[in-house]
């Protein structure tokens, strides 16, 4: 028994995050889970990218015990357990510091939902999770960061198979998917639709949300029982 | 009789967008016609630019038919279809979600003609066609984008033959031209003209219009009986 | 008696507008004179700069006829003749529409001296050239917006040897230099400089500019009797 | 006896200026210490990028005049040489002038600490040291810029240790660090910082300071005696 498939994937995912102008330095991480044996692959903590491999990446547990590797796992470890505890369909979390879906998360704001491109990806504003709690930071900073996601999207009524990105109030933005590669598709998305509601902004700091109508036929295109985009 | 000078075309047109920076992900497609055979070629649904080939691409009736091909064409490709149909001397278009055009028409405003480098391609602001209504909406939404572009354009008497790009409000911008490979210059202008324009209503927010002589100057330059830009 | 050097130099100029993101499409040109033979070698109009080669220049004089070459020369060649004529210690000449430069010149503003940056390179703002007026347009163009150049320059007691750059409203920058591998390093900076004191403006639009004796020092380190700045 | 390593480490780290989109033209220089034999390496004035080696590397002592090199080093050695007179501990400065960091520079405002991106790095504002009077610019300019900064410093109470970049009012960033190659990590970060905190402040112009607990969190996860970020 090895983990050979999970390790390949995560570390796919985190050369993308680069090659996708994602991360710089060694900002951002990726991990991909086996939920029947309750452990994912993760970026080992502080290595740069041209260091990475599939051996290098690190096996943990969903308490976010290490399980095989000799690496330290990334820092942010813990919030990727709690995802993956909490939400049983998540195979894959994603984690970076992009430029302007960063800047929304440091504008302590959700990203408006303005145009049909954001509405092809979820039907509800990009959610900015509140500031932590004094206590949350003291204590169990990063597990406390994942309760932190999980729990602002329970207090909205979302679903995360239906809102896959979230940014954390002066932190940055947290993604996941079905599959890793989703969960970095997700990442590229949130920070293009963090620009584009930017510059809108910058344009015109009036500009209206996407209405009920369009928002819905979009989405419905991409997800859903009639949609009709892509080859399946 | 045989598709495969079109399909070429839409292959070229397709990684074009791709090379020039015009699209992310799956986003965006570009279709060559043949107005004799009233056929075209277009980008196969949802599939990653590494994998386009001419052999993949789509062809379909003016009717927006599949006659040619393995692959779900484009989900806009009645959108396509509706111009080709209403417009004869079209030979290719392009829809992209670039970056600065896209925000200008989540913005739901005209990119103002404000210099030389707009007036070198067309003598109007950049139109930004309205929302569209409920009922266009909810029934044939991408053969209906098409009538709200073509509607748009015969409202403000405008002819597709002078101005070959449009935005359409809460979604992004639509380009054509007499060939496929115009219509991606097109696209790669509007952006740009999209990007100088937002930076100037920054710098200054009373930026004027470029004045009547100056748009016809340049204009006249690149079009008309006295061009004298380019080679013929 | 051959032209191979300046059609040489004008070709590598060319290309280098390109290489460094000066320009896109067929927009932009240099050109490289020999005041001796007065006569210049320019890039052909509307040409893709693939296309390009040393032998496609076009050697024209300085009153804007072609002495040799097959193709039509830009259509911003009578521009250049007359900086050439004007202005005899001039090798090169360059315009780009380079998005940030453009920019300002659309809102027909000075750029201000914010910086060490800038002041590296000229000790007054880059000027921008008023709009011209409708009998200098409607006549012969673009030797007119040559005299607009030089005109502007004398009216601020400039010298082209000081300020190697200037801006025409609603239209783009041109550049200048004892040679045109000058002239391209000017509308590198030229563009840089624009691109800081617009991003400079929008954090603090109250930002003041380089105090005299900074400006001052800042220059006197790359120019003049003292210079203490490269190699020579 | 020789100079061979901090010459290669100088060569590199200047590479790695350019490699990372932080300096044009031959703007920037980067120095390596040996602070044992009181000498440093740095980059020759105004040699191109292409055209530096780890030969051509200039060897300097701490009061600024040249030991070993043929040519002469960089216009800014003096700021670099007081740095290094200063501060026992600095390996390593570096001086760019990349867009956004000179853009605050130019605005003489601190980078504000709005997220956790800048906490890993810095727990304060980078900190914007004042502009030079009259008499520190007509004097000995280079070297009292190097005064400026550890002035500026002091004068917060920051320990170089701990804070390891400042912009200079009206010029630009110096960064430095233990090595080198922890200098050039610096100067990525300060145009990253910068980038981030100028578009939060335009989505968000009253976005609050990160609070004191999160501050610290972050900073400790890197630096101190409980640090549990990368490898050792």
């Amino acid at each position: 028994m090895n983990f050979d498939e999970i390790r390949y994937e995560a570390y796919k995912a985190n050369m993308a995050l680069k090659s996708n102008g994602l991360v710089i330095a060694t900002f951002g991480n990726a991990s991909a889970a086996d939920h029947n044996r309750r452990v994912f692959a993760i970026k080992p903590s502080g290595v740069p990218y041209e260091e990475l491999s599939p051996e290098n990446m690190v096996i943990v547990d969903f308490d976010g015990k290490v399980i095989e590797g000799e690496l330290r796992p990334s820092s942010d470890t813990l919030t990727h357990a709690v995802l993956y505890t909490e939400w049983e369909g998540i195979g894959g979390v994603v984690h970076t510091h992009s430029t302007y879906a960063t800047a929304w998360a440091q504008s302590q704001k959700d990203v408006p939902i303005l145009g049909t491109t954001h509405a092809d990806h979820l039907v509800v504003d990009i959610p900015c999770a509140p500031v932590m709690s004094d206590e949350m930071i003291a204590g169990d900073y990063e597990r406390m960061t994942g309760y932190q996601i999980t729990q602002s999207l329970a207090e909205r009524n979302l679903d995360p198979k239906d809102v896959e990105m979230i940014l954390v109030s002066n932190h940055a933005p947290f993604t996941w998917g079905a599959t890793v590669s989703k969960a970095v598709y997700n990442s590229i998305i949130c920070e293009e639709i963090s620009k584009m509601a930017f510059i809108t902004r910058q344009i015109n700091p009036d500009a209206q949300k996407l209405k009920e109508g369009l928002i819905n036929k979009h989405y419905e295109r991409k997800h859903g029982p009639n949609s009709y985009y892509g080859q399946d």
